[in-house]
């Protein structure tokens, strides 16, 4: 553990619950349901959202209704809304509603199996086309970031190689992402790999471009992989409220990091997320009762730590 | 993240699950069930054993079994058996299977209300009862763990002292126990904490007795807070497979950290345990099927990383 002083006094929180999370649900959430949801989540403070994602309604019916979520929610001036788009058809109808987001993401894998199941293109035919839509999304004024899935390893492949994720993450900068996002899509990432990696990528990229960790909890890491992150010196962090989300493989395997996990441990280090914890268990209770499930969360059942008792 | 060379190449690992789970069990587990189980973790490597507790049977029916449990399981020589004892009539019960054990642990907390709750005692009365259970253990030739509950923080008090958890196992090392167990009892805990606590913990203590750290999943950071446990120097861990056990405060909270998480993790960070993971997966999933529900395991659900495929 670095001594005090050396771990940032704050870090930045994206929280992608409305889209990660909701997109592997199932059941059809209504956009009613959503809006109150991501209403209720820029509540807590959370000031980066990413709120839903331009795909194709038939692939995921779940995000068909993008547009009437994007154009009813109501949120504070200092909220950051991000949508992901896949493709430049997806920033077509992003840009439909330009006046609604700040940010656009895009995403590739760093595994040519993956990308291929997920996008069905090779890594390069992915680049290609994202970097077309990061040129346009820029030139809209939007900022961008670029998200490698796999970038830890890969479900199908294995072993992922550190110096193909820095060229990928370097190309989507060349392009114009002003942010790379790491993901650790299937939660293989471990804590030395962690700190290995992120500044092998650091030293990769120009200083401008913003480092984000996307960490998964399928084998209980996640928050491990935090730690490991904040001592590698990085101060950006995606993660899903009620630890939705995830990857269908492996089968039953649990999500993202939850933000209420997350935003738990860094306050309790002294790490300023800017986020009200007591709030944001009252959007991921809000949400498990829209879900009707219960939910992976560990603070949503065992409360805050609470010091002044006795 | 302490470089490669800083953080050490093997940890201990003592599996208290067959103790500290099953106790927090409602349906009793019968006794054949109960030593199938622990025969199946030694196959998996782990070397230390935690397989009972002499309590009273009317407190923890589920534990009544102790001297048969004692007396049925058949482990290799090299496997230390440990048994939890409350007081000096739980030592004479241990004693009565002597040949049997190699290890007594002996707890309390560092909260006066945890303890008083807990074993009707002040932490006074305890220490003053377990230094004569300590000693008398020694003189059977038998190793001794010290427990401090609530060491990071209690649910009843908040904030607890850790020059008073330095006493205490100043107290305790003193008395006879060549190790101490510092217990995050209710997962208060958090890798800052850690951090600073458990170099202050060692420097309280003569380098002959070992420092172990027994840390929950109660709000996710269990093994965030190994690996701030193991920067710290610290190289004994106790976990329970399946995430098995805990405390009942607060209601509905997850348990110890799950000995397949922990294993997972270290040897993907290439720090060895000498445990076989898909043998204790096995022994996990065996558990699971006597206990007949899901545990909350991440590694069960989403199986070992798997570096080679493709």
């Amino acid at each position: 553990m670095a001594a005090a002083a050396e771990l940032p006094a704050a870090v930045r929180v994206r929280e992608v619950g409305p889209r990660d999370g909701f997109q592997n649900e199932p059941e059809v959430i209504s956009t009613v349901d959503k809006v109150r949801l991501i209403e209720q989540l820029a509540r807590t403070g959370l000031r980066r959202l990413e709120v839903t994602s331009f795909v194709r309604p038939d692939v995921i019916p779940q995000l068909a209704d993008a547009a009437a979520v994007l154009e009813a929610i109501e949120l504070p001036d200092d909220v950051s809304v991000s949508v992901l788009v896949p493709n430049e058809r997806g920033l077509d109808n992003a840009l439909a509603h330009r006046d609604r987001i700040h940010e656009v993401n895009v995403f590739l894998s760093a595994s040519e199996t993956h990308n291929r199941k997920n996008v069905n293109r090779s890594i390069a035919e992915s680049l290609d086309g994202l970097s077309r839509v990061l040129e346009r999304a820029r030139a809209e004024g939007l900022r961008c970031e670029g998200v490698i899935s796999t970038a830890f390893g890969c479900p199908y492949e294995g072993w992922v190689d550190p110096d193909r994720v820095a060229q990928i993450a370097r190309a989507l900068a060349d392009a114009g992402a002003q942010e790379v996002g790491f993901g650790d899509t299937t939660g293989m990432a471990n804590p030395r790999q962690v700190a290995e990696l992120f500044p092998q990528w650091r030293a990769a990229l120009s200083d401008e471009v913003e480092l984000t960790a996307h960490f998964h909890n399928t084998r209980g890491q996640g928050l491990a992989n935090v730690v490991a992150a904040l001592q590698a010196g990085c101060t950006s962090f995606e993660s899903s409220f009620g630890e939705m989300g995830g990857c269908p493989v492996p089968a039953g395997a649990t999500g993202n990091i939850a933000t209420e996990d997350l935003v738990s441990m860094l306050e309790e280090m002294g790490i300023s997320t800017g986020v009200d914890l007591a709030l944001l268990l009252d959007a991921a209770r809000e949400v498990q009762r829209v879900l009707g499930r219960p939910l992976g969360s560990h603070t949503l059942v065992a409360g805050p730590v609470d010091w002044h008792r006795g």
